[in-house]
């Protein structure tokens, strides 16, 4: 189109984008307002988490729903499910202005959508959330078991990165037995522990650190790891360096202290810039697992609830992210591309595909 | 909600507005861009036109489709209709812009609404083009009659404000008959045509005005009206000034030069300020029957596609137009407000009425 939309934020970020929809809800009664973004559904419905957060300004709010929103059709269409992109922001504290009228009257707004979108956990909602949800719409996931949800997710997101680590010593070692390996992971949180665990059992060496140091002198007595300070985890002479507790602990600091062979692990974002990091690890021969692909047991489970919830089910899916990280990462030392890049690339071709043969 | 949400201007029309929804449609591949609002669906599908037009500024756009989803839902309400108001536009040129591929991928948004909006014609869309439409959805009205439309509906917007004429006269003289009247029609056009037929077959005496002069005289000529200068209309001594032209032509200046006892027309938006020209009008005795009250029978037409087409179900909706002009203009003189005021109450009532048994 010749026609200027530079003056609204919402269309020209759809354009570069590539979004498809964006959904403004407004209840004055109930005090509601609410954004969805509909990135691609080519692969499916587009299933996204809803965030409710107090957003001073809306660029904010706007930033986050179309940037999470394309994240997630990239990591559905690279774990292989049948899934598209979505994200929803509730523009509001989650701790004073959550109510059940609020949450049910976004629950019409996703059942107007006709299960375009699939709505789950992100930050500030729960699963109690999503029951309130789910008494106007059926298109809810990350609900409790005791409605037939998959409960909580972190089993599944932990299983992942555990293939994401197995999938990387495979291509850097021939072979994917853990034990024996060192593992540093960073961030005992829930992952962390059950990712510590599943390690434990094959006998990998592991280190563990967190912030709340009694946290991780639990973990790392209960599971016979070694603490270490969070500070010096970069540090260590380890096969792997799992980072599952924030985002961007991989940067051009952290990247001159790293001694791994391989990063593997949940955290979000952990790329502080994707371009440059990327390149100096390539540069210091670090395989990287691509966050977005490894950790995406947390959205396999979700996904695996609209067919009806099975735990096995759940865990066969789980389970491809090993074969998927394989291809991301032969395909980055093959074409010398960073792994991120070559996941997108893979994400990309796979939704082109499928686009060819939706009529 | 204590948030500011004051940087984001579609919010901040939202709330003001009290719109419900607010759907960006975007296409790339196609180079759609389209904002369909729903300002309220309380009393049943929002029913609104497509406009097509090469808006320079996002914020024209915006502006067109909330305050016309708004109208779109007190003309719904106060004509007494289950329907609910909504409106689109598509930015383009629809001379140069405008494609098969392009309504009907307008049409598959409008589909993923569920029937929540219903398209109809507006500014640059042609019956035609509500075909292209209803190939992706059938949440289309004003379709031609081959496909079980309405076909043109200018017969009952003419029929409207014939309507709407009786009802004003009745309540100024106490009786409704035609015979001996005067009326000035301004504007010539196909729905001015109409109104002039129906009114000399009930021998009112008609004066016609239209700025192409010969299809002022052509009109005259044929129906034995008298033509006048259109700036000489409103001066003219008659029971009813009917504007079925442009907008805006009841102002300071022209309400300062009538003569007439009555305004009631078929025209958009015929008052220039709806608060200051109000009252001008009503310190001369003026009796002004709403525009966006008579003239609805445009949208009635519209509104009969929805349960399956029958002109005399049409013809029968549109005669309401003459108990609901004669209630608003009671209460207009009963509580001495401003009769655009009493028409805006009653649509306000009714809403807020049929919310209260919408569970």
């Amino acid at each position: 189109m010749s026609v200027s939309v530079k003056d609204n934020p919402s269309f020209e970020l759809m354009e570069q984008f590539g979004h498809q929809t964006l959904v403004f809800c407004n209840d004055n009664a109930v005090g509601l307002k609410a954004i969805i973004a509909i990135h691609d559904t080519t692969l499916g419905p587009a299933i996204g988490g809803v965030r409710m957060l107090p957003y001073q300004r809306m660029e904010e709010a706007m930033d986050d729903v179309l940037r999470l929103s394309r994240g997630m059709t990239y990591k559905a269409a690279v774990a292989g499910i049948n899934a598209g992109g979505g994200n929803a922001v509730i523009i509001g504290d989650h701790r004073t202005q959550k109510s059940e009228v609020l949450l049910r009257r976004f629950g019409q707004f996703v059942e107007q959508l006709n299960g375009r979108f699939i709505a789950s956990l992100d930050i500030g909602t729960t699963p109690k959330d999503m029951e309130c949800l789910q008494m106007e719409t059926n298109h809810v996931a990350g609900l409790p078991k005791s409605l037939g949800g998959s409960g909580d997710s972190s089993p599944f997101t932990a299983q992942g990165v555990y293939y994401g680590i197995k999938a990387a010593l495979k291509e850097l070692y021939g072979n994917d037995g853990l034990a024996g390996r060192t593992i540093a992971v960073q961030g005992a949180g829930n992952v962390g522990e059950q990712l510590i665990a599943l390690l434990r059992e094959e006998n990998a060496k592991v280190y563990v650190s967190d912030i709340v140091e009694e946290r991780m002198a639990e973990v790392a007595n209960k599971y016979r790891a070694v603490a270490v300070a969070n500070n010096n985890i970069y540090e260590l002479d380890v096969d792997v360096y799992s980072p599952c507790a924030l985002g961007g602990t991989v940067n051009k600091e952290t990247i001159a202290k790293m001694r791994c062979r391989i990063i593997a692990g949940s955290a979000n974002n952990q790329l502080r810039d994707e371009r440059e990091d990327s390149q100096l690890l390539m540069e210091k021969k670090i395989l990287y697992a691509p966050d977005y692909l490894i950790n995406a047991g947390g959205l396999i489970s979700c996904y695996s609830e609209l067919a009806g919830y099975s735990a096995s089910r759940t865990a066969a899916l789980t389970e491809n992210i090993y074969e998927a990280t394989r291809s991301v990462l032969r395909k980055s030392l093959s074409e010398n591309v960073a792994p991120y890049q070559a996941a997108n690339q893979i994400a990309e071709t796979r939704i082109a595909d499928m686009r060819k043969i939706k009529q």
